[in-house]
């Protein structure tokens, strides 16, 4: 069987950095012959940050232009913000009903989240926080969708939904597909202090930064720091420029290896290449997101059309699912 | 300050019996001066029946059917279904991500409740059961009421309604009134066999019972044992067919009871008399159901009616909500 239906969602971050690179371009790889459900993941942010709503919306906002920008289309995919669907909700409200506590408390995620946060001095402990997993099935199960491309952390997650399918599909009549996993290959890129890319940290490239500002991060980058002088042999195993050779200037990986060990090549040149590299890949989209943002009006049109169509889908689930439970 | 706006609810059970009564009839004098909105409460009925959902939907016209019949008057009230009304589970939603677990577990209906049921080995512990006086604060504060007709065991929850209100107020604006304890007398009355009158223990006289169903039930009433002989010296204090008379016969209740106790009336006599009593309530109710009940489509024009009044109401809210939280 060939998998028809993807759903896949971002919480609305704002402008992009080149860390959502991968997941994005695996979305623009699986449009291609899937149809796609791309959502902004809107309710779950509150999740873990029911206290820290402002910029929500613009957020969103920008955060599609990215997305229209990097090559999602809507022509093609069905691109929307989960708060337009209100169906979500509902569906959201009944898998509520008929998911055990059980299941929740055992995500192995739930408890090393509420640490993690609580180590911030932030209390998540919420009805909502521990229904993550619920809504997240009623988003996919919504569109009934046949795959969802997760990492493995959201392996949990897609189980629990799985079994809710299972569940509401034995206790009243089968509505549902198991929806499978669709394991892709998405490179976890550091930021330019080697430590987890975050807006919050200042480490990240934009994936439309300008020209001048992506010099400036890759000058930032850590390199190998047993090497003083540019003639030193270099140890690309340890340095971050390589790790973004190894993607942006892959066609040249071998001699840039060689050329470092032997130090032929000192890091200011290294880090120009990929400077260079980078520009290759984000000038274009620049370029995209500056004639998307141009037009007024488009990013919500495109939004308002991907609500409508998601709500038709919508409407037609809940009809199956209210016939199912007799309601 | 007068009470402005009230909201109160019932679980779809299907035809109601005069156990009911004295909820409706207080219901019908509170929409004299109020402005009134009485919901059918569809979804909470899952919360401990997820599993038994048929008859829903036909429980739900038997019950607005009775409704209508008591004297609700949708001219003056808005009477609904909470399911006609989705933005119910989109406030629940956002509710949920601003409630902590503590606050839930410490209901203290709730452990007994879980326990009730697990006796009857049924285990209610899912989110959503977890999660009911969260959706009963989004339907209290969905529609702003000022006040809330509840009977003592359902003031915890009305108080989680509040502090929910006080919490929203306070992380984001000032949206929400605190809804108020309209607390009203309430008769419980037992079944004709002393137990909690329930449908399931057939022990119950339906609001519109005919009258030879009245008079089968009120014989079947356990009086005083200790009198064997109708001239035996009665104890109204036992009897339950002088708790009947206590609010059916109220006029002549004096009486009654120095006839009992002097052993001048029996029984059999008292019975006849409670069945008259019954019957002068309850007919012209059965005669108005049989009004109502001819007029095919006239339920459902009325919850129709009510649900678009009420969603008129709950879109207002929900725009105020969103503002408040920037989404």
């Amino acid at each position: 069987m060939t998998v028809k239906r993807i759903l896949s969602g971002m919480r609305p971050t704002g402008r992009l950095h080149i860390g959502h690179l991968s997941v994005l371009e695996n979305w623009v790889e699986l449009q291609k012959d899937h149809q796609c459900f791309f959502f902004v993941a809107y309710w779950h942010a509150l999740t873990t940050a029911f206290d820290r709503t402002a910029g929500i919306k613009e957020n969103t906002r920008e955060m599609v232009t990215d997305w229209l920008a990097v090559g999602l289309d809507p022509e093609k995919s069905v691109i929307f913000v989960q708060a337009d669907v209100p169906e979500t909700a509902e569906l959201n409200l009944l898998f509520s009903m008929i998911t055990p506590l059980g299941w929740l408390y055992r995500v192995p995620t739930y408890k090393d989240q509420v640490r993690q946060f609580k180590e911030q001095g932030r209390d998540i402990m919420t009805h909502g926080f521990l229904g993550y997993p619920v809504l997240m099935a009623a988003d996919i199960l919504l569109y009934r969708a046949d795959g969802v491309p997760v990492g493995e952390d959201q392996l949990p997650h897609l189980e629990l939904c799985r079994e809710l399918a299972r569940r509401f599909n034995h206790l009243y009549r089968p509505v549902f597909p198991e929806p499978r996993a669709e394991l892709s290959r998405i490179t976890v890129l550091p930021g330019v202090d080697g430590r987890k890319m975050s807006k919050s940290y200042a480490n990240d490239i934009g994936i439309i930064a300008e020209t001048e500002e992506i010099g400036q991060r890759v000058n930032a980058m850590i390199t190998d720091p047993a090497r003083i002088r540019k003639t030193d042999p270099g140890h690309p195993e340890v340095c971050l420029v390589h790790t973004y050779h190894d993607i942006y200037t892959r066609d040249r990986l071998a001699e840039i290896e060689e050329d470092c060990r032997a130090g032929r090549v000192g890091c200011v040149a290294c880090k120009k290449l990929l400077a260079g590299s980078l520009e290759r890949v984000l000038g274009p989209l620049r370029e995209r997101r500056r004639q998307i943002a141009a037009r007024p009006g488009y990013v919500e049109e495109v939004l308002a059309e991907g609500a409508r169509r998601a709500r038709a889908e919508a409407a037609k689930t809940m009809e199956l699912v209210r016939e199912a439970m007799g309601i």
